[in-house]
């Protein structure tokens, strides 16, 4: 806690399309959802802080319960009585919301301690795109087949190997993930969304597998490949990861033991 | 017809956010939605259009089925094999889709022909605002008394003088209109959602009713109160308008013979 009073944990909502991501990228012409509640959050406890999230969401990916905590010197009373995420609002964009905000244990980590995570994908399935959908959906004009879709998922549950739904640029080695859970639903006549819940993902993989998913589908080729897919281990074989708008940080989860309050 | 030889009437969808509404409007820093969609067009057939719709819509409001017509001496058999909603897309901006067009009978009018209209209004009801539903709702904090506002709603439907419902500047003296249906529901635990549908509207009529009810509701007063306020005929009786957001000219009606297909 590097010498600093209290740790604090919260947890945010943003809108990702007009930001280069969670975190700062130099010479990219958008700010980062990071700078922007760095500078809101140091700005009403008049001290420099830095927030860490429960991991990094791509440029235009959104979140719904993205988890983050920083350290402060700022009272424990006035802390304690005080709606900071209230107080937050009139330092944040409308496209930045701090839903609930509480002193957390010393030892909880936003991004160590999270152990399972929870994205939602969506796709706007209709013969014509939705102006009202476009920054928070993936447009697919063809109708879409809800079944070959949930095939392919069935697939992706378990403990694997997940390299070959890895994006490049990536140093990351270990590539074992285990999905605890994956699923496809119709939630209204033109809205499909997937669901998925892990240990925790690598560079782009929800994108990865919906892309892989919808390409499967599309190209009319079995929902049966992503077992081959899977097992080849070889990113090009997989599909393009499908756009960042449709995609959202759902919920992370940490031990119970870590939880200040619920 | 202004000696043109063919109407096309057309449905388009779009997110107001980022325009002056329908109208042009001198020196606003914002442009409209009757200009970018008048550029496209004019640009596709290369040849200058006019477009009408059924009726304007106020800056920061919304579509999903305002309806349009413009003249046109494009030839009649390379309209009928062109799918012209289609090639619009390359021509207008995300936040603009024309959803189906067609050749229209010569005596047909977007605003004249329009017989009745269906508004939503949609509130987002949470403790924390949403940066997603930012652009597409009004955010009430406070827990809403869904009855409270069904009561209200009571004393709207049916024939009668809604001049205390119309926002001033406006020369309209005729102030009488039919509220056919209205009903607010709450479609998810967050979403409550109100529409109506009428023989047609004052200027800034539903912000006006949606307000009221809100007012009404907020204060403590009695839901029974609309009654007094729409009989006053005193536009300072009732609340403010609802912020702009939240409204979406949903569908418009027509005469079956003015259709020229399904």
């Amino acid at each position: 806690m590097d010498g600093k009073t209290n740790r604090i944990r919260f947890l945010v909502s943003y809108d990702g399309t007009d930001y280069c991501g969670w975190q700062r990228q130099k010479h990219h012409k958008l700010t980062s959802v990071q700078a922007v509640l760095e500078e809101a959050i140091s700005s009403l406890l008049n001290e420099p802080v830095s927030v860490s999230a429960s991991g990094r969401t791509d440029t235009g990916v959104h979140a719904v319960g993205q988890v983050c905590h920083f350290d402060t010197n700022y009272p424990t009373e006035k802390l304690k009585n005080w709606d900071l995420a209230w107080a937050l609002r009139h330092k944040l964009p409308p496209s930045i919301v701090v839903r609930k905000l509480e002193i957390a244990p010393p030892n909880f980590h936003a991004t160590i301690s999270a152990y399972k995570k929870t994205y939602r994908y969506y796709v706007y399935n209709s013969f014509r795109a939705s102006p009202h959908w476009h920054r928070y959906s993936c447009w697919i004009r063809k109708e879409l087949d809800l079944d070959h879709l949930r095939i392919s998922t069935e697939y992706l549950m378990g403990k694997m190997d997940f390299k070959s739904l890895q994006s490049t640029g990536t140093t990351v080695t270990h590539t074992v993930r285990e999905i605890y859970f994956a699923r496809w639903w119709q939630q209204s006549p033109h809205l499909l969304i997937f669901e998925v819940t892990g240990s925790g993902f690598l560079k782009q993989m929800v994108r990865n597998i919906v892309g892989t998913q919808l390409m499967l589908e599309k190209k009319g080729f079995s929902p049966h490949m992503m077992k081959d897919i899977l097992e080849s281990k070889d990113r090009t074989q997989a599909g393009a990861p499908a756009p960042a708008a449709g995609l959202f940080l759902w919920k992370v989860y940490y031990p119970k033991l870590l939880k200040a309050s619920d």
